[in-house]
């Protein structure tokens, strides 16, 4: 009887979300694309990747995911041999194949497997993985004039002196744990910090302060995010001074406004920190501002790239 | 012309050590156990696993790898739904299946991957994977009385306060790091040490120094090994006295004897760190002693159990 059950329940199939993927040389179908339990990716987390995503047709920032990913690759001591336009052409052509307006993409390298289970990393042959689902948020557009409930968590992000936080990694037990206290406490997310109480990033996004001074975001010990470098870019053109800077936890709280930056979902504001609210508690005239322009870019061809273009 | 020789490379086929796997209900071939890429296992590295051996048809110890498996499991919020004799005839399965009389058996629990790529954790239905390999080692029988050529690497390990050390995980990259440096400069494999430079544990093993005192091993920031803990035990079987205590790197090349411990290997003579010698610079005899009644211990009924056995 028992054992029935159990089979039964584990032999409900995986399902997936709508998307498409490419491995070992060809475009295949998302729920095919699977990678043995012996890859290094899995067994040791040993890989690296990023995200893109496209939005409306067309690739936000894609030349700086890219840079990122070989930077991190070559990083891990394994180049990613696939050359920057072939690259492009495999994203590209998954969003195609998932036939998705607005699309997650992500790239990915493992170290791979060796023949015999041989636990020299130098051994392996690594394997390049992409595949685009639909767009997702960490906050819904929907939510924006709520923002961000946000835990700090007592669990440390996993330190620069461990794991180069520039590499994007998969290490995420501590952000998930993490997640779990948040969730909890009734919070929507978590944010970690370090052993001196400053705080760094959350699950999948970097943080911005804006106070008198102007804008902050943490100097060091996060992933440099793409979308981070954005809202830099953007505060440059507006003329918003800012300044890379530890942020202790105090600081944080006392912020005029706070924002989440990702690329699962842009700019997003934080108006509570572990049920405190910052500011105003609504969004505030910065935030509003950078998110605005930030969509606004998504049509500017000198930073996006459309889909369709890309398969020519 | 490019594309072609790119595809060519990519088309290989993954070659796969003998061996056997069990997923989703039922046994299949190694080559066939693969997770989907979504998998949250691999996204994020949100799984545990444990790994027993099999030495000449019998499990070692296998009740403590269970133990482990299940609190790890638990602290990680995703129970393990298999219960121990069913795990049991599992395991024993894959090494039946894949006709090992010596067998490296791992058994994976991952988070699962949510239908709509849901980024909540408590979404995601747990994956159960188990998988047997031929045993392999850390150092090699034959290697024994050079023993290991260990560099202590600037890479500090994830401390305790990211990951609970004590839940088996496959966050590795700062060993994998850390085998890189090693490598580099000539040696078999990397210590990584804390933020205050004790001592701590290399890739898949933990590490116990003789001195005028006793045996002593880290008290913390490492995993709690199931083989470190069978030296404990052995140890006051001897009747030898030990210390759970920091190890300095000092007190370490002060030490009189040297060894790892780990499953893939079971007690390996260290008989260099950062090319110093350790005492007389073979094996000690307290680490023979040890590593000749743990080899014992594999045909005793109180400490193994039969895979046939296992599976009547």
């Amino acid at each position: 009887m028992f054992f029935y059950n159990f089979r039964r329940q584990n032999l409900n199939e995986d399902i997936f979300p709508n998307g498409a993927a490419w491995m070992s040389g060809k475009f295949i179908k998302l729920s095919e694309a699977r990678i043995p339990v012996l890859d290094w990716g899995f067994l040791r987390s040993d890989a690296t990747y990023d995200v893109a995503h496209v939005w409306k047709g067309r690739f936000f920032c894609l030349d700086k995911h890219i840079d990122r990913f070989f930077k991190s690759a070559e990083k891990l001591r394994m180049p990613c041999l696939i050359n920057r336009n072939k690259l492009k052409q495999i994203l590209a052509g998954c969003v195609k194949n998932a036939g998705l307006e607005n699309a997650y993409v992500e790239m990915i390298q493992t170290r791979g497997m060796s023949q015999n289970f041989d636990r020299d990393p130098r051994k392996s042959k690594p394997r390049f993985i992409a595949f685009a689902v639909p767009f997702g948020w960490i906050l819904k557009p929907e939510e924006f004039e709520k923002g961000l409930d946000v835990a700090v968590s007592n669990i440390k992000r996993i330190p620069h002196s461990s794991i180069d936080s520039t590499i994007k990694n998969y290490h995420w037990l501590d952000l998930v744990i993490g997640m779990f206290d948040a969730y909890d406490r009734g919070h929507n997310t978590a944010l970690l910090t370090d052993e001196e109480n400053n705080v760094l990033e959350g699950p999948g996004f970097n943080i911005f302060s804006v106070d008198e001074i102007g804008l902050g975001t943490p100097d060091r010990g996060v992933l440099e995010g793409i979308t981070r470098q954005t809202v830099i870019d953007l505060a440059k053109e507006l003329n918003l001074p800012f300044n890379l800077k530890q942020l202790s936890l105090q600081k944080l709280i006392s912020s005029k406004e706070l924002f989440a930056t990702s690329t699962a979902g842009g700019i997003m504001p934080i108006t509570k920190i572990n049920g405190q609210s910052i500011g105003t508690g609504i969004p505030g005239e910065i935030t509003r501002k950078l998110h605005k322009i930030y969509w606004d870019k998504h049509t500017d061809p000198t930073w996006t790239s459309s889909v369709e273009d890309l398969l020519k």
